[in-house]
């Protein structure tokens, strides 16, 4: 293990000087619930991660992988999400961000002998969720005892499991694929249904209340998807875990972790 | 006038500290026929560019406009090319490191004091036209008696006369535009008539040979086009010079500063 300040190229400078390494994860950023799409900080991540690149594959680097967001594309009409053919028009500064990195990252990959990708994450769930990001806040919110009060949750977006999230870096990194690439699971889950099987394996469903709150009314079109051919057919990952199980998963961790923890979490919650 | 190399790091720090800008126009790259679609030089320019606004910005800049490319939207289908729609996924090396450039500059664009334009230029003609790229290999050729061996000229493309280029980048320059905005006239030109008309005012008509060498089989497509919806509209300009009265303009700077000079042009000329 190395410590470093990403945010100071001479810290960055010093890692990669001291550890010469060939192959890099790169999966730091700013991403406070709330905060994270429109704080400036991510700006910085992006001058640092650049400069990461640089002095990466500048050292000989051999390989590396970033995890960019599926906010790099436009949603402005939602639908299937693809690398080739969807508008790479984010509506905010995170995704902004994360788009500049992800493309500065492509444009020095196969430039001398280092190679990239950037993973384009959908929506992930899991042990480890914060308690204020859904759907954390509606298993947080009924293991309290606390009514988890819900917009409609009509949306139909990509939720991935965070094992396969793991998984599915480590595969791209072992794989040659270059550029941008979505990291999720192909499939759509309905948010209410995704939030109601949580409240009700916690069992809280009596506390779940879906419409309680209204829907954004910007930026959240009625499908966010992913076109996972390039994760499926160029790196070859394709087993994912059902969302029951990984919702079991979740659930369970959340009892023996984060009950009567964090607590403080706002009730309303809007997907 | 300030003398800087804006490929050393160090020399960009010491320019910028010394005439602390408020205004940046960066039009530097590698642009060397034949070259600079793969040269590696281009993503120095991607790294010095985006360092270059970072202190730009960090010493006051309040404004900046960078040049792109209609290389950097994917040439997959061709058509009318937009900011917001069409997929920005280039072929090129070129083409990235451009978009990651401009996406960068975009993304620092608005965050503190500073606001950032890239104008993605698309096809450009007039006086100081190399001798080796189209239009002004044609007149090159004919002036100097030697036959313009073409391919067939089918293709659509947006010709925008070079002072209008300089115009338009000073307008953009003036407005708040943030982001990519193409710069182009709207106007498709079929390339087959830009060239014939061209070698028909160098007087070398009957030298003109379209058809004589086979199209480019690949990244070619039939039209290449630009929407100026944010031109027009957000930055208000609209006024573009005739293709008749530009390339008046050049046959007749070609007669008084090339002919005779650069007369080592390859013959061919693929547009």
């Amino acid at each position: 293990w190395h410590a470093a300040d990403l945010l100071s190229k001479a810290s960055i400078c010093e890692l990669i000087a001291r550890v010469q390494p060939t192959h890099l994860y790169h999966l730091a950023w700013s991403a406070s619930p709330g905060a994270f799409w429109t704080t400036p900080e991510n700006v910085q991540w992006m001058e640092s991660s650049c400069f990461l690149m640089d002095e990466f594959r500048r050292t000989g680097g051999l390989r590396a992988v970033g995890v960019g967001s599926c906010a790099e594309y436009s949603w402005q009409d939602g639908g299937v999400l693809s690398e080739s053919s969807t508008p790479a028009v984010p509506f905010s500064l995170y995704g902004r961000s994360k788009l500049a990195t992800g493309n500065y990252w492509a444009a020095c990959s196969g430039v001398g002998q280092c190679s990239a990708a950037w993973a384009r994450l959908f929506f992930m769930y899991g042990p480890g969720c914060h308690s204020s990001r859904f759907p954390g806040v509606v298993i947080d919110a009924v293991l309290n005892g606390r009514p988890a009060r819900c917009s409609s949750g009509r949306q139909l977006r990509d939720y991935i499991y965070i094992d396969d999230v793991a998984q599915a870096l480590i595969a791209i990194g072992e794989s040659s694929v270059q550029g941008p690439i979505n990291l999720g699971t192909g499939m759509p889950t309905r948010v209410l249904d995704l939030a109601s099987r949580a409240a009700e394996m916690a069992d809280g469903l009596h506390l779940f209340e879906p419409g309680a709150i209204p829907d954004h009314p910007e930026n959240n079109p009625d499908s966010l998807l992913a076109c996972i051919d390039r994760l499926r057919f160029e790196v070859g990952f394709r087993n994912f875990t059902p969302l029951e199980d990984g919702l079991v998963q979740m659930v369970d961790w959340w009892k023996r972790h984060r009950c009567q923890l964090d607590s403080l979490a706002p009730a309303g919650i809007s997907p």
